[in-house]
């Protein structure tokens, strides 16, 4: 179902109740852009860390605009042993509200919009007719100015004739003008004193020469009643104007008070736009992210993320899907072993066919995503003794997957972990190299020949990291640049202590905000689901073969791109890492302490096993 | 005639040709914004230097596309004694060309785009069909590359392994691929071997998993001839690819080279977006502009802008013209005294109904503004003694008005001036003052209570001119002020002063910029026309009362916008001003001499007045 803003008041009850009974939801974001800065390469190194990643998007990410939202909300039928879905697409534009509200600037890459265009997207639809928003602190000021008007309209007094919002004073009256403001005087006094009229129309005071329709002012004496009664009527329509200034804001609203599991595919900036634009600017750092995202999305349940991107390339998945941009994941999971979800489309809403829709309109983008997911469940189930059909939203089985996002192109760490620190892995194949600036990639190629095979990851125009394919070569490359005049090498964990050393100050914050959400954690234990501490680490996958600290798996190369400019994805060869704490991270990781798992309402899920899947901390 | 990217190459001959054979052009441009920054009324104080306003603009309104560019060219018929017009409406979008050209950002504001929208300008035609463009450094920088490739493609030899814009290097390769790499080298052995066979099609080299359409290698042995007739063919095309890269460009080069006279409606922010996206970045200063321009404009002859709202607020029109926004100036102008000028669209050129048509769509902007121009121009001969109903865009008469842009919202200076240095009123019954930033315009009128009708222009939120009615009060305001400690108090001229001190480093640079537009000067003066020094300032105009240095006249209050956001338009009241040169400003002056002004080809032009109109310094 389409949703602008002519429609959107209209069906606001229709998406709230969709939310409310389903039992995920699946979401997906269009945007104008994807990167204001660097090139795509060097947004997305491939040894960044969760931290840095999460700058570099929050920096280079933010200013574009969400314009489209994809919400399908999924609804299982236990008779029919099916899903009934709900798809909604919105149209999202920050139509300024009046004279005074936010006149939103975001930018549009060419490329993206290019890209948009040749899938047909309809720009004049967002222009045109894209539902408006605010963000909490623009609805608070919003709510404020209304306030503000309305203690002045109740006789607030000396300051009542100033109008609101402009910096009209009181001035002399131009010669000109006496006699007309003369006359006003005169009649007004003569309503007053005149018992039989009601009302006085003045005359429109607009110059001559203009050409604007002609208003003009109407006087009424009222009694109390009457102007309480007008009153409320003023209040009520306010209140009206304010939800529909709110607008959008108010879904995104519904979806994160819901509770409900929230599906995407390769989610990171769908979730970081989201929080964006429609609650508050992004917080400085990856904790204080984790703990706005607490902050909203356990409001009132113990809310959940799952990145389908992650899953499908995290065990049992990873071995038998080749690709996991979306479109080409769709399309695997129809075949054995996995089996086609059974969705429907529920009464009244437009059902999508697979086989022949145009992908990247987020409505469909969102469908294909709960799709995906569902087959995937569904395939978990196939491990358990005796084996399920049916894997539930609810289901213990998924529960690994929970608040991990896709880290895309990052070579040795799957997911940004909103639950706990950064995973740190160990990389002592790697080398850090500065250069002159004249460097290309077949110069270090150069440089490093006696090494073998090389990975470069270009971090600027002067650095990059190189990763050698046997640890021991590290030092050896170290110690034959040390005469080194044009360039320098120097290992990886000499690079993160040089980084840590300029940060040390900021660290300090940093742990604060960690102690902070420990106290947070505790209080939301209160919620009203039995919690319990949990930490899947243990690896008894059954069928496949056990995945150990060290196994790795290449990062696909993909034909379609998840939200990434297309084609520039680079073909990683697979490399040797192994996750270990850094010394540093062991202390942070040590004062931190998982948060609590949802406990499954009793019922609903009958498989006696606990610890099945593991999403491991590197590749 | 609307141009977008599917037919602009089959329409660029006749742009060309509506260019070269016109007498006059008229432009205009429609943005994705008008200020990414301060709001508008900072981004206008009405004390604004025209330095300050130009460097407000170079910053905060340069980030947004001029998405759609109006070319209205008009041509006299004498025999008919009417003007024959070709419109044309630009779509304009920088569809990256290639992976490596340049993906630009560019920022929209929410106000002017929920304008456009209201108006039914069509965001979907330039997203999906804008002609691209390139500005010199990026078409310099394309051409480079093509050149390097044919050099590589030459035999430079070592390098030619590497694919261009690629970081790929030798690879070593991997084991399971050695088998398809050697029976590759067999065949191409082969081939060369066996004089029967001309060409060997290689099996596509794909993965099986691969949704993409089979691609391969055809090697073809050919001769010397028959190599260098390809190689010929793949240069056409490279430099026909070249030319759609540079696209629109191509037609401001045109209308830059064309020499014509180009008139604009309030046309500074048209004239700025046009060398900041089709030439190059913005220079420093405005002096750097006025080279610039000259640079751009003077590549052939002496070209010469117009601003049309300059000129309807200028002497003798600003008498009698109460409205110069586009809309309103042009039904004023249809009225007595002036006359509707005869324009009819030529065959094959769609027509403009001025009573139904949409303002605000490029094309038809411009055509509006070219009407306006010819009526007033024609208004100009009827002062002629004998009168004449026509009077060409190559006559003296309009001259005055030549690269004068208006600036909008300026108290006492009319424009900006290309020719010359700043003009420079003296503001002797201005204040600047400081205060906390909680106060409000109702603070300053408090304070200032004393003082009768004041005029308050805000710089920022702790800072504002405030303008006395009487210059004798300004010493008062000083002297009682000296103990406050909440706010502060200084003239306008110890406030410029102390700029001044500021930028002395800065000013040096702008001196030798002025003996550098000298020197070009001197050097443009060899062109073909012969060039004669000339200064508008005898005041001789007949008909109407005579405009003296202290003449004012208010800033209209208007009810169309151009181009900068509607109804945010101050009410500024007469202000009394007087336009003498700063001590500083003097020197700068004196350094100066006028630019040449083009003779009038003999015979085009029979009036034996020379100096007629002025444009005042001042308002």
């Amino acid at each position: 179902m389409e949703v602008i803003r002519s429609n959107f008041k209209d069906n606001l009850s229709k998406v709230c109740e969709a939310i409310e009974e389903a039992d995920f939801l699946a979401i997906d974001g269009e945007f104008s852009g994807i990167s204001d800065g660097p090139s795509v390469s060097a947004l997305t190194n491939g040894f960044d860390t969760p931290e840095e990643r999460y700058q570099k998007l929050k920096k280079h990410s933010m200013d574009f605009l969400l314009f489209q939202f994809g919400l399908c909300t999924f609804k299982y039928d236990h008779t029919e042993e099916k899903y009934i879905m709900k798809s909604f697409n919105f149209y999202i534009f920050p139509k300024p509200f009046n004279r005074s509200s936010p006149d939103v600037k975001f930018v549009c890459q060419s490329s993206s919009i290019d890209f948009l265009a040749n899938q047909g997207f309809d720009f004049n639809k967002v222009f045109r007719n894209g539902i408006p928003y605010l963000n909490q602190e623009e609805e608070r000021q919003l709510r404020e100015q209304y306030d503000e008007k309305r203690s002045q309209a109740n006789g607030a007094g000396s300051l009542s004739y100033i109008s609101p919002n402009t910096t009209k004073c009181p001035v002399t009256i131009p010669e000109d003008q006496k006699k007309f403001i003369e006359k006003v005087v005169e009649q007004i006094e003569e309503l007053l004193k005149n018992e039989e009229n009601e009302s006085l129309e003045l005359e429109p005071c607009t110059g001559s020469v203009s050409e604007f329709k002609e208003r003009y002012i109407v006087i009424s004496k009222v009694d109390d009643e009457e102007r309480k009664r007008r009153e409320q009527q003023k209040q009520a329509k306010e209140q009206e104007e304010l939800n529909d200034a709110v607008g959008f804001s108010r879904v995104v609203h519904a979806i994160a008070n819901s509770g409900k599991l929230v599906i995407g595919h390769n989610m990171l900036l769908d979730v970081m736009h989201t929080i964006h634009q429609f609650y508050c600017p992004l917080p400085d750092n990856l904790v204080k992210l984790t703990l706005l995202c607490f902050n909203i999305l356990n409001s009132y349940f113990v809310s959940r993320l799952l990145d389908t991107k992650l899953m499908a390339s995290t065990q049992p998945f990873k071995e038998i899907i080749n690709n996991t941009s979306l479109a080409e994941l769709e399309k695997r999971l129809k075949e054995i072993p996995f089996s086609p979800p059974k969705v429907e489309s529920a009464e009244g809403f437009p059902s999508y066919d697979t086989s022949s829709e145009q992908l990247h309109e987020a409505g469909y983008d969102a469908y294909i995503t709960g799709l995906c997911f569902i087959s995937m469940a569904n395939f978990l189930g196939s491990f358990l003794s005796p084996p399920k059909n049916h894997v539930s939203a609810r289901s213990k089985l998924i529960e690994p997957f929970f608040n991990k996002l896709f880290l895309m192109r990052v070579m040795d760490i799957p997911y940004l972990n909103l639950e706990g620190p950064d995973l740190q892995p160990k990389r002592d194949h790697v080398l850090h190299v500065t250069f002159p600036k004249e460097w290309k990639t077949s110069d270090l190629y150069q440089l490093f020949s006696a090494f073998g095979n090389i990975q470069v990851s270009w971090i600027d125009d002067t650095s990059a990291f190189v990763s050698l394919s046997q640890p021991e070569q590290v030092q050896i490359a170290v110690n034959t640049s040390r005469y080194a005049e044009s360039y320098r090498i120097q290992t990886y964990a000499e690079y993160v202590e040089k980084k840590h050393e300029e940060k040390q100050a900021k660290r300090k914050c940093t742990e604060d905000s960690w102690k902070e959400m420990e106290r947070k954690r505790l209080k939301t234990q209160c919620t009203p689901y039995v919690s319990q501490s949990r930490y899947y680490c243990v690896n008894s996958f059954t069928g496949t073969s056990t995945v150990g600290k060290r196994s790795m798996s290449p990062i696909q190369e993909e034909t379609g791109s998840d939200d990434m400019e297309e084609g520039e994805d680079p073909e990683y060869n697979q490399t040797d890492s192994c996750a270990e704490p850094l010394p540093d991270s062991k202390k942070r990781a040590k004062k931190f302490k998982k948060i609590k798992k949802e406990q499954v309402p009793a019922g609903s899920f009958t498989s006696s096993s606990n610890e099945i899947f593991e999403v491991p901390e590197t590749w």
